[in-house]
C-alpha cells in the first residue's frame, strides 16, 4: 500500500477502505508514516471530507491505537457526558457526583481548557488537593469504590489522537468536522462506555457559532457512536450566553457545589437535570426522560448527590471540607464590578469575548503550556433579557493583578449588547436532540 | 507571520499577498518552516488554486531562492524552449544548434526522464564523452563561445524547487497546474533569458490528456512569465502518437543528427522548425514567422545548424565524430520486429504505453534513482492515418534482454488501435498559440 496512494485518493474526492485508514493510522502511530504524508492527508480530508464508514474506521483506528478500557466487573451501565466546550460549561462535576448517586457508573477523561473554553480538569484542580493524574488502576479503583472518576487523558488512551491533534494544530487543520468528530469519539469510546450523551454547544460561546455546524457535527458523532456499537444521543445546546453566573476554575467548583445543595442558577441546574436524564435514559436506568429528570431532582434535594461528590473528591485527594466550607477555595485578592454604562435589557453576549476576558485575567490558556491561576474570574450579574440601569453591575471580576483586570474589563462591557427591549423570543436551552431517543 | 495562518488562509480559498508567500519559501528553503506545515499548504493550493498574483508570487520566490544567472556580456538574445514533455519528444537537440547558429543564445537547463516521457540530458549522454555537469562557470563559457549549452539542473539553481519538488512527489501534490507552472517557470527564468518558448503538450502521450487542461497550464505559464517581464509564447502540440520515428536516447539523438542533415521524419522535422521560428522572433532576430521559419531550414540547409551541434558536443566534452559516424553511438545487441496481427490503418495510439514500453526495456526510468541504458529503444515504423497490413512491422524494438523485449511488445502492439478507416480528420501538429505572438 503506497501512502501516496491514499492521499492522492482522498485528493481526488474517492473513498478510502478501513484497511487503508488503518494502514494510515497505524504507521503514523509507530511513526513508520512520516508528519508530511499525514499532514497533506489531512488537508485533504479537511477540505474533501469523508463518508461516514470511513469516519467509523478513522475514529475506531485512532480509539484501537492504545489502551481501550473494559469494566466488566461492574455491575451496572457505564455512561458519560462530553461536551463540546463553552463558557461557563461546568456541567461534569455535578453529572458525575448526580449520576453515580443513582447506582450507574461514570468514568471520565477529561481535557483541559484551551482558548476562550474552559476544561473540566481545570475546575477540578481548583479543589484543593484533587489528582487528576490517577494511573489506570487508580481509576479503576476509584471507579468501583464510589461510580464515579474524573482523570486526565493517558498516554495509553488514544496515541494516535493526541500525535494527530498536535499536528492538527500546527498544519491549519483542527476545523474538519470529520476530525474533530474522530479525535472526541475515539478518546471517550477508549473510557469503556455503554453509552454517551453529547452537549454539542452552539452559540456566540461555542466553536460552532452556527447551528448548522453544531447539528452537522452531533449527526457525525451520533452516527460514528451508534457504529461503534454504542448507544448515543446529542443534544444541541445554547452557549449565547455563559452557562450559569460563574466564569473562571474554583468559582465554577463553587457554584456546582451550590447546585448539588439545591441552589445556583437556574439555566445550570435544567442544563444538568436534562443531560442527567438521558444519562440515566441511555445507561437504561429509567424508561423514560421525565423518570430521568425526576431521579436526578431526587439526587440532588436527597443530598446523595453532594454526598457523592465529597467521596469522589476524597478518594482523588482533594479536600472534601470544601463541600461545608468554599472559603478553602483560593481566593482571587481583588474584586471589581463591571458597571453599564446605558439603561436597556441584555438583548446580547458576545461570549467567546468573556472567555477570553478570563483567559485575560490569568484563569485560562492561550497557549497549552500556560499554567492557570485557579482564583480568578467572572461572575455574572446580568443575562439574556435582564434589565440594566446605567451604573449597575454587568458583573463582578475577581483578579490578582490590576494590569489583568484592566484587559479584561473592557473586553467584558464591550461583549454585552444593551438594547431598548429585551430580545423578541427566548430561544430554549435545549435546541435540538439528535440520536437515540 | 504566522504559518498556520497562512495555511489556513489558503484552505479557505483566500489570496496571500506577495510577502506572505516569500516568508514561507524562504522559511521552507532555510528549513525554518518544517514539511508537514508546507506539505499541508501545498494540498490547500492543490485543492482551491491560486489567482494569478499569488503564482506570480511562488514562483518568483522559488527563482530567487538560488542562484539566477545573468549574461549582460552576450550580444544578442537569450532564448530558450520547455517542453512539458512526451514520448519521441527530442526537439531541444536540434533548436539549440539551430537558434544558436543564426546567432541567438541559448542557456539550456534541462531535465532527466521521468516515468513515460524521455528527458534532454539522457538523449545528450547518450554521445560518448557529452558531460550535461557543468559548474555555472564552464557552462558560461560554452555558451559565450558557441551560442548554446546544455546542462542538468545545479544546486544553486532554484534549490526551492528541488526541496518543493521532493515533498510534492510524496505527498500527492504533483498534479496541481499552479504548482508545475511555478516549478517549470522558476527554473527557467533562473537561466537568464529574455524569452521562452513553451512546447505545451496533449494527446495520449503527454501528462496533459485533455487539451483544456494543456491550455490552461499554458496560460498559467505564459501569463507568469510575462508578469515577470519575459516574452513568452506557449504552442499547444499534438502527442496523440510519438514524436518523429525514435523512442530510446542513442535512437533519438541519431533522428536528431538524421534533422540537422536535412534528413529525418516530417513531423519532427516541421515542430523544430516551427518552434525555432518562435524563438526566433521572441528574440527579435526576425519580424515574423514566416521568417523565422525560412531562417531555421537555412540554417539547416547550409550545414550552419549541423556544424554548431559539431561544436557544441566537442565543447561539452562529446565526440563530435558521432556526426560522421553514429555508429559510435552505443548500438544495441539485438533488434526485432513488432508485426501487425491485422490489416487497416493506424487509428490511434496510447502513446503513453509505448514510453512505458521504452522504460521497460531499460531506456527510461519507473524511479528517480533507476539508472538508463542508452542504447534501447523503439523505431516507429507506421503512424497515425498509415495502411497496414497484417504480418507487417510497425516498429523495431532495439534491446539488450530478450525478457524485457517480451515485456515492452505485447504493450507497444496493443497500443496501436489499428481500424478499418484512417482517422477521419488529421489533427493538426500545432494545435493552438498561447501568448506573445
Amino acid at each position: 500500500m503506497l501512502v501516496t496512494d491514499l492521499i492522492r485518493r482522498k485528493r481526488d474526492g474517492a473513498e478510502l477502505e478501513r484497511r487503508e485508514i488503518e494502514f494510515l493510522i497505524e504507521g503514523y502511530t509507530r511513526d513508520s508514516i512520516p508528519d508530511y504524508q499525514v499532514s497533506a492527508w489531512l488537508m485533504a480530508v479537511l477540505l474533501r471530507g469523508m463518508t461516514r464508514a470511513e469516519l467509523a474506521a478513522l475514529t475506531e483506528s485512532m480509539l484501537n491505537s492504545g489502551e481501550v478500557l473494559s469494566f466488566p466487573e461492574l455491575p451496572a451501565a457505564k455512561v458519560d457526558k462530553h461536551s463540546t466546550g463553552g463558557v461557563g460549561d461546568k456541567t461534569s462535576l455535578v453529572l458525575a457526583p448526580i449520576v453515580a448517586a443513582a447506582g450507574l457508573y461514570v468514568p471520565m477523561i477529561s481535557g483541559r481548557g484551551l482558548g476562550h473554553t474552559g476544561g473540566t480538569l481545570d475546575k477540578l484542580e481548583s479543589i484543593p488537593g484533587f489528582n487528576v493524574n490517577l494511573s489506570v488502576s487508580d481509576f479503576r479503583r476509584v471507579l468501583a469504590q464510589c461510580g464515579a472518576g474524573l482523570i486526565g487523558q493517558t498516554k495509553e488512551i488514544a496515541p494516535a489522537d493526541k500525535k494527530i491533534y498536535a499536528l492538527r494544530d500546527v498544519t491549519g487543520t483542527v476545523e474538519s468536522p470529520y476530525l474533530i468528530c474522530a479525535s472526541i469519539m475515539s478518546k471517550k469510546l477508549a473510557e469503556g462506555i455503554d453509552a454517551l450523551v453529547l452537549d454539542v454547544k452552539t452559540g456566540s460561546g461555542a466553536f460552532m457559532k452556527a447551528e448548522k455546524d453544531a447539528v452537522f457535527l452531533a449527526e457525525l458523532m451520533v452516527e460514528t457512536g451508534q457504529r461503534l456499537g454504542k448507544r448515543i444521543t446529542a443534544l444541541i445546546t445554547d452557549m449565547d450566553q455563559p452557562l450559569g453566573n460563574a466564569v473562571g476554575n474554583a468559582l465554577e467548583a463553587l457554584e456546582c457545589i451550590d447546585i448539588l445543595n439545591g441552589q445556583g442558577p437556574e439555566d445550570l441546574r435544567e442544563l444538568c437535570l436534562v443531560l442527567s436524564a438521558w444519562m440515566f435514559l441511555q445507561g437504561k436506568r429509567v424508561q423514560s426522560i421525565d423518570e430521568g429528570r425526576e431521579l436526578a431532582g431526587q439526587m440532588i434535594s436527597s443530598g446523595k448527590a453532594r454526598e457523592k461528590f465529597r467521596e469522589m473528591i476524597r478518594l482523588q485527594g482533594g479536600n472534601p471540607a470544601v463541600m461545608e466550607n468554599p472559603g478553602i477555595l483560593p481566593q482571587a485578592r481583588f474584586k471589581a464590578d463591571v458597571k453599564s454604562t446605558v439603561s436597556g435589557f441584555v438583548a446580547g453576549f458576545m461570549t467567546e469575548q468573556i472567555g477570553i476576558a478570563g483567559v485575560l485575567l490569568g484563569g485560562g490558556r492561550a497557549k497549552k503550556e500556560d499554567t492557570v491561576d485557579p482564583a480568578v474570574g467572572i461572575i455574572v450579574h446580568k443575562k439574556m433579557g435582564d434589565r440594566v440601569s446605567a451604573g449597575e453591575a454587568l458583573c463582578t471580576i475577581h483578579y490578582n493583578a490590576a494590569e489583568r483586570f484592566e484587559q479584561a474589563a473592557p473586553l467584558i462591557l464591550k461583549s454585552y449588547q444593551i438594547g431598548p427591549m429585551p430580545p423578541a423570543e427566548k430561544r430554549p436551552l435545549v435546541r435540538r436532540i439528535i440520536g437515540d431517543k
